[in-house]
């Protein structure tokens, strides 16, 4: 859903936050999250973060606390868009394990940036669907 | 974000999908899910799923299965609207325990649909940032 070019770049702005999430770049993460209303956050095994100053400083205690993964791949995105609104259903590909994600983007002023960020652990590739609670 | 009646109404969409997961009824839940693209679903623990096909077989499997928790209940949600897309993040309260999600739902027809839904576990009330990786 959304044209070519508005999947493209949400795309586009998905990697840039896997990009800034692997280098540990603060300033660079910080820059690609929207302002305003609806800013939220949920790290694995943490509690939903409402706010960009909330969301922002997880990153900084994160980073600052040697907590962050020593790397993480974005793989097999699939975004989706309507209007302003678009998201991103993923992997993140770590050195020692899978999570997946929700990312959601709004369009300001014709960039995409990150609305809400949720992730969560994931089973190896083989999966056994009715062995696991809801 | 999103003008009140729009964020009321996707409200009263995401408490109808917990009423029927609650239920445990499948028809129900079936009828809150979106057509066409974009279906997407995370369980916790399973990989992503995609498709409206994938993601309604899951919940099958999941209520077939007994793997559903005996009650769930939605508590705090937090609606954001744009256009014809939007997405509220919110608690999932079970017996035994708390769980975060987002649910993304889309417009069709003037209705409310569930486009995609993550759910993931939270640590109890009391949290400690920095302790947790990423």
């Amino acid at each position: 859903m959304g044209s070519r070019s508005d999947r493209e770049a949400l795309l586009a702005a998905n990697q840039a936050f896997y990009d800034a999430f692997d280098a540990g770049d603060l300033d660079a993460l910080e820059a690609l999250w929207a302002e305003g209303e609806g800013v939220a956050c949920i790290h694995p095994g943490w509690p939903a973060l409402h706010g960009r100053e909330a969301v922002i400083g997880s990153w900084r205690t994160i980073f600052a606390s040697g907590g962050a993964p020593d790397s993480i791949r974005c793989a097999a995105p699939v975004p989706f868009v309507s209007g302003d609104l678009g998201f991103v259903v993923c992997n993140e590909e770590l050195d020692d394990g899978l999570l997946v994600a929700t990312n959601v983007f709004r369009r300001q002023d014709g960039v995409w940036r990150l609305l809400h960020h949720q992730a969560g652990s994931a089973p190896p590739p083989v999966t056994r669907p009715g062995e696991t609670v809801h």
